[in-house]
């Protein structure tokens, strides 16, 4: 018989927090206990699980005394202060920020990809950059049976991955421009209904922005390959929830699209959606909901005779953030990974 | 002295064709007299240039007797009826349709990079596809310095390409899906408004949609390099009027972004548009409703030595169409290569 585990929601009332309540309640995640924390700004709402209601509480010293598992998906400042704490109280923590990722000692797992990384975790367990999750479930499975040497990737990335606000954001722009009105810009810093710009994060010295260097770093990391290299470009725009990529791959040795596809079929995680007739294709508001990320449109590079090329949809807050979060979690209680372990981490 | 033309535009009413009105009497093209022809669903409506009233009228026979040259954006099938017969009248034809785009005997131009071309043109002047010439702007003054081996580019394509009433559907469809309704479709095969899809052109046996074909083959016409390599991916998404387009370049020897951006800065037709301090590169909304190809985002590809990648926006209605055909029509003036010449075509 199955151990139920006392789970705690650190940013519980966000778009993935969300998202998280609910991925719990609807595959059943066996909760002895659920705790769901916020920032003081955020705490004091209800939110409502299995028909019962929550109020959130503050995060705060202590919060995490008797809680065996953290889903936390509050910003990296958030997950740098509090995840080490939680472990620290016996918890194990699956955390959304980029603040661990490429941290040694912490796993950065997609469960389709590398489940294995799992079994060295020190307490915190990262979850990917939801760009990059997207893409190495849809490109894993070629790179198991033909290695890729190169990806060019450019992705059209929704308002979602800013958040819930950014979304409301984008809807309430468009309303103002369509009566004619200008505009107003909160979150982002230029208007995205009707338009799309390359995506905001700090810019480095070779001219590519965090979430560009997400999708190299967190990549190599994950295929446990540090040959790959990666080339993004990565761009938002005036969709809502689900991220789109156009990925280009250089194989070692040419791969076939019939042989591709036929690789794909069968991976885990994928629905190859493909009407060559009607050019129906991955479409964002199919993805949108979903927890396959669907793939479609693959073809032969004619540019390159080792090229491929692929176009993927994913639902950037379910299996780009709160559905991985969730299999990771589901992972550990199969493999019975989640015991009290003292941190070791070189943060 | 200059001497006037007569001239006739072929699908006034449209959003190419009301530019074209524009940007005549915009940029003072010599003018001797106008004619505006459309359709004959079309005919009968009243457009204004410089102040004075325009009736269109049907296009029929005889409608190109007495005109020295029409500006044809009426489709591909018009063209192929209509070109023709207007040649034969006497008319030198810039055909915005990819009809006679890729006819050995039919020139196809763009001003900032080949126009050469022109001087061997027997009647009919052939205007590219709006994203290929958009990045042909782009790339070609690159590749006169340090030759261009392969593109690799996924396009960000606005409404406008498919006309002004797919402008028109991407608001309805907006204002429909914010009330909760059900988005109609009716231009598009699927909504666009918060969503987008791989570009609805017709698939060839390789997987390349016409769109993704014309920006492989056109830009090695205007290039007049058949060695050239390229890969597209063409993507419509929910923006008005100007499209987008994240280019990887892979050059025969490594250049520098600074290189480039020196050699840009000086190419004609082109906005360097950049501020790394504050994420501001290229946007649509931007691009719109200007002539430059706006640039930004020139940076090194770190996963190829030899490659750059760079990002770009313009106006799809503007360079990416009626404005490209005025600059070839005064490039006719200029060279006085406007006159009457039969037609040998072979189509």
């Amino acid at each position: 018989m199955s151990k139920d585990y006392r789970v705690a929601i650190l940013g519980a009332t966000g778009a993935v927090g969300t998202e998280l309540l609910h991925l719990l309640e609807y595959r059943n995640f066996p909760i002895a206990q659920l705790k769901l924390l916020a920032s003081p700004r955020s705490a004091g709402k209800e939110m409502t699980f299995k028909g019962e209601k929550f109020v959130v509480e503050p995060v705060k010293d202590g919060a995490f005394d008797n809680v065996d598992l953290v889903l936390a998906s509050a910003g990296g400042s958030t997950s740098k202060e509090w995840a080490p704490k939680a472990v620290e109280a016996g918890a194990t923590v699956i955390d959304n920020s980029s603040a661990f990722r490429m941290n040694e000692d912490v796993p950065l797992v997609v469960p389709e990809v590398n489940p294995q990384a799992l079994e060295l975790h020190k307490g915190i367990i990262a979850n990917p950059n939801c760009t990059t999750i997207l893409m190495a479930v849809a490109v894993y499975p070629l790179h198991k049976v033909k290695p890729v040497k190169r990806i060019v990737v450019a992705t059209y990335q929704s308002a979602s991955g800013a958040g819930a606000r950014a979304m409301e954001e984008v809807k309430t722009q468009s309303q103002e421009i369509l009566a004619g009105k200008e505009p107003v810009t909160e979150i982002f810093p230029y208007p995205l209904a009707f338009n799309l710009f390359p995506h905001n994060s700090p810019l480095n010295n070779f001219g590519y922005c965090e979430e560009e260097m997400k999708m190299v770093n967190e990549t190599r990391k994950i295929f446990d390959d540090r040959a790959l290299r990666v080339n993004a470009t990565c761009i938002r725009v005036p969709v809502l929830r689900a991220h789109s990529e156009a990925i280009n791959l250089e194989f070692y040795t040419p791969v076939k699209p019939d042989e591709a596809k036929d690789i794909l079929k069968l991976a885990p995680g994928i629905k190859i959606v493909e009407d060559w007739q009607t050019n129906y294709f991955p479409m964002p508001i199919e993805a949108s909901g979903r927890d396959e990320v669907l793939i479609g449109r693959i073809r032969q590079d004619i540019s390159h005779q080792c090229g491929l090329d692929l176009w993927l949809c994913g639902d950037q807050i379910r299996k780009g953030a709160a559905l991985n979060a969730v299999q990771i979690a589901e992972l550990l209680v199969e493999k019975n990974l989640m015991q009290p372990v003292r941190a070791q981490l070189t943060t």
